[in-house]
């Protein structure tokens, strides 16, 4: 009976309709390209104002491994590294994106997917010479590839690690809005922008057809950007289109309304995981929730709903992702708790 | 009153209304990630179908430098070297992204923008060891960067050319709609297809919000090209868009009623310079039009047009380019052709 | 009294005296520049001998970093990784130079320094599509960085692994004669070049005042790879020098006896720390020695001797390293052994 | 009847007696390693002395394409571009390895193989944003590719072209010796201290086994430096090899007096020529001569002398090359000029 409940991915669907009526509504009007016009122009500053910092430079790119591999490589030079979690997405999931361009990922201990400060001293303090890499940026995501997220008091404490180590600290938002709405989460935008030396907020997983906004609060750090950006090939000729998009998604705070959708109804699934009794492989409060079942049990869920196998964990059991997102039916939502409560 | 009439670009709107509606339409639909989605599927489909050549592979990339670098990376081995023409836009106009994926440009003598196979052998003959690069591949652009087109018999001597040299034809077709109707045209899809290793169909300039489609005809060059375009941050999460988006402009040959009508609003403006006896600085068949200008007039004009300068010719005189589109209104047109009469 | 015995590194000394006189002898011979004149040609065809491998490439370059980032770059396509022990070399000191060709090293399990073939079936097995890097090369190293030797069985399960997996197996044989005369070594030069696809025979540390010989047993590897040397800028014009000392070292096996006698001068160390029941860090056959010392130790034995601290063990002793070459002297060794006894 | 004369190149031979001595007698000492022993730093100093700049820093590598490669990617950020002269030795003879470390190379006007100030004023005005790369650097050869020298006014106003455009006056000295003791030259070590931000001075071409000896002088572009040459796998482990041969080579300057010789030699063949009417190709005051010959001319001198073709003009007429060096016999200098003027 109709289409399986989808929560398989945060990108399964096209835009928020606001943002692609703004896309209609301006389609069009004449502007000049590759994101010098005055949409994009608008949503930068308006993001400054968000992050409640003036010197930052914003700028708009395509997707998530383009603006990590064009953000490190601008931030480093070649023999430089950036430290990482072992699961985070540039070490994993980017196809060596960042070593394509010339630049060794390091991994740093992690608890609960997040980087500690002890591990990011660890990792400088066995490079120590010319005959190792250096390592000069830490990458985080926040929230993290297991949807776990940083606390103030733990970027804080990367902020100074960082600062003692010599290191750029760089968060990959790509689903940053999820982060931010999170319950209890006590880091704001102006938080990651005082903390962060650079960071994205996510679009193509909160509501928009593509697009991260680079916000380089570092003014160290923001000279000749657009090369890189060419470079690269991230730069969009009809680069209006993420200005038009980031606009429509932050003037009223829809990006946060967006996010906590989401993340309402992770919390929905959540909470019939824990009426019927499912472990949660990981304990999150984001829009991704992780659940471990039997093999007959994922294969039954199967049935109705779209969701993504995690891990085998090689004694019958596997861990399941179902992931919510702006577009997230709360019917659906509350089918799929449903169902789980019947396994 | 109002608005002056649009030529600086072929990307200065959003995208065809059709292409808008079609987004529209499948706007909440849920698929999978990253291009291997139904809507990809049919495109690729259709674009095989369209080029008579059933053995091509065909890749949806986001614009024309990463299509360019993705390409010619995955082509070569890091020693080996593209052949363009001197002012052809991987050897100016993208910041240096091929060398920047480790490769030289080498530059062969061109007639109109054209390379000719001449051109080709010759620098072919100079590299001949292994203290020079190996020539590799030979880009090149239809319609060239100045608006020119290859003829059949043109491609076909490349063609030759390039199976004696050992060297792969590639054809940046990010106005391709427009060179295939221009007037006088003896090139079809399927002989690029033909002719060609690879090539892409140009969507940013034709009708689209974004979007190139790589085709790769030569099974020799298929393998792994989805790891390429990941590794260079080259893959878009919601894939979909541009299989949504070919198939909009493809299904009923749209993509060429289009660029039809960008090159009929561009003949509107050589007529009307041929009428005025205004001087083409380069003459062109498709949607660019050169015209040699004295500064009063180019400043006259600018009044009420938005067009480019293109060169300072450095006797007081300009020469000036200006681009039609799918989106160029006619009244437009004819306002810009009465005014070059009226200079 | 004197100076210190030297156990710091294998490559504190200019060359074996037989090297030094072949390079007097020839050094007013006029021959064609960049390693195609007689000498290097007499000695790749040497070495193809001593591998009764007559398929064989051979190429002299100049150190063991330049050696390790030619081959794999040469081996691999830009999305394609190496797969390495923890404390390989290019994992850990070679300042990312890998990395900077723009590769991913992958670390895989190792027991003792050597890399298990269950171990790379493991890594394997987790990198399954375009959004992970594809595995494509096993680097080991023989002997491995902390001198343990792979046995002629454990070579073959990695040759096995390699063909299951698809792997180029590539050998940094930076210290290779230390490991083929080690005793109860079972795997010959003939070995090497029948199980790996291409390996380096180390001369830095064994005789030469530089140079390693590549020999690419693998003829779908040899291709161009000339062109590869001279492009990373490894390509010398006086190559002549390596094709001159190679054949000095390897015409009558002085180079095996060279590295026979490193191996007695470390067995003279060995035997010492028996007899003074001082402790093995790591246990090796090779011309590295490990020794577990307490720093008020350490301290005593470095007014004598140099040698390196290779780890704190942060208990308040230390590892420390003691290397020998075909230079050390007998009694600089037994004064080392004696003194390891009187700590 | 003996060898041919050789006139091929300049690194036909080993090393100067005198380096030889040098090494054999030095051969048997243990320093440590990778350049940081005291030969190395002594010749540095007596570097930095003969160059009348203290500041400076000096690096050892191996070979000119690694050190241009090395310097111009540690002087350069991604998008940044080196500009040479048409035939400079990065735009054509290695390989494409300035490219393949991610730089564009342009090409400027020059005259006699000289890069006029113009010619860099006119490379600049042509980039002037984003969508190209960004001009960083300037490569010349002192002497150039053809033999030419620059004159300390020429210098000097490359200087303020670079200064002007915001670039690095960056000199390949592979020849270096041979430019300074040319016949009328203006240029000294100092000089070219003064004058360049860095530049090589070329021990393979001069004397040595092999080495460039890199002098930084501009301080802001020598951090990291060393990093940079490990990274690129340029670094030696027995890097005193280098510091040995160029104190031996500095220390008495006996490195300008084998310069001297070379092109004293030059001159006897450049004296043939005239006397016997041979065109000169292009003039030249170094160890480079050019004639214009017959190919029966040609093929007649080939049986006696070892030489290059440089290039077939094309009308039965070839330009020839004869290169001296320290190690060119008086007698045979003679022998060819003779020979010149039996032709």
């Amino acid at each position: 009976m109709g289409e399986k409940g989808f929560f398989q991915n945060d990108y399964g669907e096209g835009a928020h309709p606001l943002v692609m009526r703004r896309l209609m509504e301006t389609n069009m009007e004449h502007t000049c390209g590759y994101g010098l016009d005055e949409y994009s122009l608008r949503a930068q500053a308006l993001i400054r104002e968000k992050c409640a910092c003036p010197r930052a430079q914003v700028h708009f790119l395509t997707g998530g491994t383009s603006a990590n591999l064009i953000a490190l490589s601008a931030f480093m030079r070649p023999y430089e590294a950036a430290i990482a979690a072992e699961g985070g997405h540039i070490n994993v999931h980017e196809t060596g994106a960042v070593e394509g361009s010339g630049h060794k990922v390091l991994v740093a201990a992690s608890r609960e997917g997040k980087v500690t400060a002890e591990g990011v001293y660890a990792v400088c303090a066995l490079h120590t010479d010319e005959h190792m890499v250096r390592p000069r940026a830490l990458y985080i995501s926040q929230p993290t590839e297991i949807g776990t997220v940083y606390s103030l008091g733990e970027l804080r404490a990367l902020r100074v690690a960082c600062d003692d180590c010599g290191l750029v600290l760089y968060a990959d938002g790509a689903r940053l809005g999820s982060a931010l709405t999170s319950a209890g989460c006590d880091v704001t935008l102006p938080d990651m922008a005082a903390l962060c030396d650079a960071f994205t907020i996510g679009g193509t997983k909160n509501g928009l057809l593509f697009g991260e906004a680079m916000v380089i609060a570092n003014p160290a750090l923001q000279a000749d950007f657009r090369y890189m950006v060419k470079n690269r090939g991230g730069m969009l000729a009809k680069g209006r289109l993420c200005g038009v998009m980031f606009l429509a998604a932050l003037e009223e705070d829809a990006y946060l309304d967006w996010a906590r959708h989401a993340n309402a109804m992770a919390d929905v699934i959540r909470d019939g995981m824990a009426r019927a009794g499912v472990e949660a492989y990981q304990t999150t409060k984001t829009n991704q929730v992780f659940a471990v079942l039997t093999r007959a049990q994922e294969e039954r869920l199967a049935r109705d709903f779209a969701f993504e196998r995690w891990a085998d964990l090689g004694d019958g059991r596997v861990a399941v992702r179902f992931v919510t997102s702006w577009a997230t039916e709360p019917e659906d939502a509350r089918r799929l708790a449903g169902a789980l409560g019947a396994l």
